[in-house]
């Protein structure tokens, strides 16, 4: 396999953007992208998206996209994971330019949630529609499940819970593209709405609408465009049962420790060398689980590690969700897994500004679908 | 890039399969793909499907499939390319393989349409939803459109049309896998149910439940299966204005015309060199324009090739859909550019019973979106 690099990004601001429409946002983040890494064409592109078609009554993305942002006639296809479409988005155009069959691939993720659609509806179409959703359950009461079985079986606590958002809004105060740009204190956390026990409102990722995208390119594009080499050293996905109860262990998601498994091995690295990680937080507890089967923490000790501080930008251990994570940045699903490739890329480049990590070479981004049925890991690294 | 090549293949009796799930009809055709490559495990897998979330609820499809299937923990992903979603899967299977990172991948193609979902709005969100669909139009509308442009330009006639349905009804009577496996006359065609002027309903494919699989592997794993190998000497894709009226030529596929060239250069043959081609008849008059763009008759020269049994199994220029194509076979969306792949597969192999093409050594399958606004190209020879 080739070297592959990422050579530019762009983004819309994550938030309620209901003066324009998906084709809009998907053109803007994509242009920015272009112009970021100073291509004059594409040799093809990928889109991430989980339901366009439920959410906006529009499938066809690629073509669609492609169309909209004037580069046909090069193929475009539309990558869906769930919530983790942006991830594998991102995967493919890596594995097409690794191939040879191209040598600049756009990646991008766009969703559109707050036109109307039943959101909550659509979004549970990523869990197991016979044997979950029939019966009533939709992900607030997934993620919950999860949170009671992590608290009993590891003593997590609501405070800690809480120390995730706090932290992450925390982070996304210095983000100007954060659809929810402002503090919060653990005592608002945990007097917020209940939405599902022990999950409150600011324990959940937001609905958004959003885009992002990034330039992937061989290692010769970047040396002629004198960028500077942010290599992708590892590109691994996992999978996992589709509905919850298929599990032996509900506090700790398979597919993150399977792909983060291969995703070490194939960059030849340790959890240890990571210097800053965005992790896929729909909610405050996934971020705990997280960041334990992604090996920066002991099992069960996620919630005292965000407490202590140890995973703040300024923290002895790992930054995590330096950007502000999908909790304070917003959750744009089928854009989220690229914009976490945004972050990375921008603090191994020094340009993440006020939320910059100090010496960051190496950057990992672990992006999700449903309740972890499907799970992707990157990890980049500046040279 | 390395050698690619196909060594197993499954699908599904197409039709109204009421009695079985989405997770049912893909799981048996990957099992009897798994079965036929006699692989004993898989690296990775690929779901092409349009919209499942439209159509039965469920998106997340590439996570649900590997849990069905009882694969995990590998990688599972949904493409979608519209109509075109099951080339558009077999090509990321392609590049996975091309590119090292795996050794044995499935591309598969699932849709369940006749579940009760409304199929004619679900089917137009593969059109442009703000500049078509919202103006009222679908496709028998727009298929009905490049109808009308192709006989204004070219003189094609409705008896050339007719003549479509009628080598595809014979070939596909012929197809113990075909939705429609029986014969239909000329005078059938012609006095079947106007649907949108020219076409009728004996012009249109089926809406159709269905699922279709193939083993993609390295040349060194069919070395080791002792496979006859039928390699993958090409895959292109293309796209085009998502919008019909976007173009500077409606009686042409400019998608069609680009991912042809791209696949003869890439295989480093010309049209007159391939033994056999399935394309996308959704329409008859798709079937005329698309053997046209792909060069296999002078522009304008389809309907006359057709109706003088040049495209005949027995034909003396090329036989095109000997499975039946969509027309007799059967279109469950996703389900389609990999169920071509497999009549491809089979005739290389010499497995395709009363359909097989004598001396057939390089065939073609071209799976299309739309209206067109995305064509993927695939070229298989048997060595």
């Amino acid at each position: 396999m080739r070297d592959v690099v990422v050579i530019g990004a762009g983004m819309t601001k994550f938030g309620e953007l209901w003066a324009r429409s998906i084709k809009d946002i998907f053109v803007e983040a994509a242009m920015h992208a272009i112009e970021d890494a100073g291509v004059d064409h594409l040799d093809s592109m990928y889109v991430g998206s989980m339901s366009p078609g439920l959410f906006v009554g529009q499938e066809h993305l690629g073509a669609v996209m492609a169309d909209y942002l004037g580069v046909n006639p090069i193929p475009a296809t539309r990558v869906e994971s769930a919530c983790a479409s942006g991830g594998a988005a991102f995967r493919q155009a890596f594995l097409e330019v690794a191939s040879g069959a191209s040598e600049i691939v756009l990646a991008g993720g766009v969703e559109k949630m707050t036109d109307g659609a039943d959101v909550t509806d659509a979004l549970a179409t990523a869990a197991d529609q016979e044997y979950e959703v029939y019966q009533g359950i939709t992900f607030p009461g997934l993620y919950a499940m999860i949170a009671h079985a992590h608290m009993h079986k590891y003593g997590t606590t609501r405070e800690q819970l809480a120390a995730v958002a706090v932290k992450n809004h925390r982070n996304g105060a210095k983000n100007p593209n954060a659809q929810f740009g402002f503090e919060v204190t653990a005592e608002q956390v945990m007097k917020s709405t209940m939405v599902s026990d022990p999950l409150r409102l600011l324990d959940c990722s937001p609905v958004s609408d959003g885009a992002a995208a990034v330039i992937v390119a061989s290692a010769d594009v970047a040396k002629q465009l004198k960028k500077k080499p942010i290599r992708v050293i590892a590109s691994a996905q996992a999978s996992d049962t589709i509905a919850l109860h298929g599990r032996k262990d509900v506090a700790t998601l398979g597919s993150v420790v399977k792909a983060a498994q291969n995703a070490y091995k194939m960059a030849n690295i340790k959890s240890g060398d990571v210097n800053l990680v965005e992790v896929h937080d729909c909610f405050t507890i996934a971020e705990i689980v997280v960041t334990e089967d992604l090996g920066f923490f002991e099992k069960g000790k996620g919630g005292e590690a965000v407490i202590n501080g140890w995973t703040s930008i300024e923290g002895k251990r790992i930054p995590v969700n330096t950007s502000g994570g999908l909790k304070s940045k917003g959750h744009p699903v089928g854009a989220t897994g690229i914009a976490q490739i945004i972050e990375v890329y921008e603090q191994l480049n020094g340009t993440a500004g006020a939320r910059q990590v100090k010496n960051a070479h190496i950057g990992m981004a672990q992006n999700m679908g449903g309740s972890g049925a499907s799970c992707v890991v990157h990890i980049l690294e500046a040279k």
